[in-house]
């Protein structure tokens, strides 16, 4: 499984994504699953995967090859629109996959591979869009001011209760850790190290980076304080008057 | 959908359940998810349902016919083990299911429920169960000491965290309250009233029952505070140091 996650605030994006892969319990790999692309002073791009791995590794392969290619039609260095590098992720994807849906539909097996692409091109606003296995898309809102890929749920409510415009990069930053923290406490298929980059509104250099390890001191240190916070949180709750409300 | 949970300390157990069906978005209803059965001086019985509702309505009708019907084999009266009446649940949900099966196959609809079985019964512990559509079913562990049915993912991080053996019965009541609102958050087919079942040890009495409304005081006092004090820890938390990790 995977858990990643791109935030959109006034200042900027966040994103993040865990390491672990597995095809089967019995096969369990660590694997970026984050693609930070910088075309100088002009864009900033950040392709985070989740689903089948030979999918997402053929699309960040194709991506490249187009990229090197001088005669390509497109590649995501063009068009004026981030909704445009969108399209063409999802038609990469959607050509690996029939590539090989033959033999996956024989044996009922799924390539499929979801992306979020997030970033910025000069004169537009930072944006985030989640690719689906389809290859269609959708941005966040305003309102949900985040995407999700892989294990989403164990992750959502500290995002629901946190994440909103106008917080900073850094709270945004340290929200997805606790989002992903949670994940790999429930789903063990979920695991370190977490990858986070940071794209400041406007900035088009190669977004922040930092990788924090199980080991890692600043992350523990997140860990054992969010668990203290936490309980703390829940011994100051008010108590539930059962008298008052027996019958 | 349906969250229900039941969690067994050492005190004792606590149930909690809400209280929203959905027959499609368009037809939404509230519903009562919980039942307690009680036979003086000798077991308290607590069923939890979350699935389809006609299946489980159905469940609880056979329940109740063979409750009256003094000719009958077995009844959640009857049986020395907890999990005698957990077999006796899944093969009455088994045989509703396939009373309806070849129609429910012939619409590609499902008509599966899932159940939460827990009491005591007079002279054994404390216990609950899992009962699955399949019919069988498991009991929870030391290590693991609650089950959940319906949407489980989103309310699991804060169980994870709080919920061990030792806490007292009202804190695993005020853990419920706080998993059933993060899953309400993240999930509108599951919704309040929010009710509550507490069973102490060796007491074969009616368990304390607790129906908390949208509008109650206490309910919102709650989720306020619950509110108040996860942002609190989230403020607390040790930043990020971006510049150490930069490369």
């Amino acid at each position: 499984m995977t858990y990643c996650l791109a935030i959109s605030v006034d200042d900027g994006l966040v994103f993040a994504s865990d390491s672990r892969t597995n095809a089967g319990v019995d096969y369990v790999a660590t694997y970026s699953k984050m693609s930070r692309f910088v075309f100088d002073d002009n864009r900033v791009l950040v392709i985070l995967t989740s689903g089948s791995l030979a999918t997402s590794q053929a699309v960040l392969n194709a991506i490249k090859r187009d990229l090197d290619d001088p005669e390509t039609e497109f590649d995501i260095s063009k068009g004026k629109y981030l909704h445009e590098v969108a399209r063409y992720i999802g038609k990469l994807s959607q050509d690996e996959q029939r590539t090989h849906g033959e033999a996956f539909e024989k044996s009922n097996g799924s390539n499929e591979s979801s992306f979020i692409l997030g970033g910025q091109i000069k004169g537009q606003p930072c944006e985030i869009y989640l690719v689906y296995p389809q290859g269609n898309f959708i941005s966040s809102s305003v309102e949900t001011p985040y995407l999700q890929i892989g294990e989403s749920k164990y992750g959502k409510p500290i995002l629901d209760r946190v994440i909103s415009a106008d917080i900073s990069l850094s709270d945004a930053a340290r929200c997805a850790v606790i989002s992903l923290d949670s994940t790999m406490r429930s789903n063990v298929s979920v695991g370190p190290p977490i990858e986070l980059s940071l794209h400041k509104r406007d900035m088009f250099q190669s977004p922040e980076h930092l990788v924090l390890r199980a080991t890692s001191d600043d992350f523990q240190s997140i860990q054992v304080q969010w668990n203290y916070g936490i309980k703390s949180a829940f011994n100051q709750l008010p108590k539930l008057d059962w008298d008052k409300y027996n019958r």
